[in-house]
């Protein structure tokens, strides 16, 4: 597929001990697909400034866009932002576009723009900011990477203030055939069958349900009309 | 930490196309801790032999243990085996003891082991089978890569299998303080008292609940004793 690319780097320690079940990848991998931008990694680190550092350099360069979630708020284990600045090697401090936003916002709520808050004005320099409905505190894009919040609500928001901004392609497109059939059963046709549709990839997901057994197979591509000509010769192949 | 290190991998393209939400990740996070085992990183690449060697390869060499979860079936799309053994440079070809189980497998159940079934008995060379009590096509460790279902039972289930096998460290403990005040009133003090247990990690999770925000404040670390003198200190800090 010629469609641009993205990865996406996760940072947090409430991820990788337990506590917390992500659900940022999920709902960026649809809003990705839909946009027609090819997913094609995401990464997991803890919140260690080497470890954020060297996954953005490895990503931000293997990619065409990048998207980080979690680890831009208040407290001493927020260190996303300098980590991003130190990866492209610029300059990091409270901004007074970031720094507005917040004076503002406290003022407003009757609540102190105290020393901690003000760091989550700390933006890199030449960084884009990204808006927050939910809670103010923005995000940014520096270079080819959209540095986001891990809460959900404000992650959704800030992907819906950033993707219309991308250069998209076209829309991923699926169709699912359910098949009652094991996969070993389906497996030898499928084969043939996607090797002649190699602008298409076709994956086969095992399923268990009532007492029955069978095989979900979903076509993807870009092409709606090589997608019906393929799913028409999947149904011929596993009549239901 | 002097914990053992895990990594994981996910393989799978229903997971970047948005189509699966992955369970396995949250799951192994959850065992791991228990185990003392430290994770440390999560990917997830696309049904790629590229994407997936290069990433074994990295993972394998940068800590103690690698989970892979997916591309283990029977169909055109499950390389993942083939992926394992060309990453360590041995050789691959369907193994008599895993022929052995799944032809047992499918004579009981009256089904056919065929060319595509036999695919999932391809184990490389000197790895060690790991057990499937769920559908019985096996997983395998080779090197210090364990290579389980993407399904999440069998997953599970081959978890149970190998972590037992594994050297483990003191169990990863935690407490969660709420503390019905926003992470920015806090975050000073927190940094402090963090700064003064550095042996424990302290992170601060923002809430948002029936009208009320606050800070879930989580500490972790192995030593009961430490966590429970920091608990007591962040609740003298923090009365509720």
């Amino acid at each position: 597929m010629s469609n641009p690319t993205a990865a996406m780097l996760v940072i947090g320690d409430e991820i990788l001990s337990g506590r917390t079940r992500d659900a940022n990848m999920h709902y960026l991998a649809g809003q990705l697909a839909d946009q027609g931008i090819n997913f094609c990694e995401v990464r997991v680190v803890r919140d260690d400034s080497d470890a954020i550092i060297s996954a953005v350099k490895s990503l931000s360069t293997s990619y065409d866009n990048v998207f980080t979630s979690g680890g831009i708020g208040p407290t001493h284990d927020d260190i996303t932002a300098d980590c991003i600045a130190t990866a492209f090697g610029v300059k990091i401090n409270v901004r007074d576009d970031a720094r507005e936003l917040l004076a503002k916002h406290y003022a407003d709520t009757g609540r102190e723009l105290n020393e901690a808050r003000l760091r989550m004005a700390r933006i890199p320099d030449s960084a884009k900011l990204i808006d927050n409905p939910v809670s103010v505190a923005p995000g940014f894009t520096l270079g080819n990477v959209h540095v986001m919040a891990g809460v959900p609500s404000v992650f959704k928001a800030m992907v819906a203030t950033v993707l219309p901004t991308l250069t998209g392609g076209a829309p991923l497109l699926s169709v699912t055939l359910r098949i009652e059939l094991g996969e070993g059963d389906i497996a030898k046709p499928l084969g043939i069958l996607a090797s002649s549709f190699s602008n298409l990839s076709f994956g086969s997901y095992p399923f268990q349900q009532d007492g029955r057994h069978g095989s979900n197979v979903v076509i993807r591509g870009t092409d709606s009309m090589e997608i019906n000509a393929a799913y028409s010769a999947l149904e011929a192949l596993f009549p239901t």
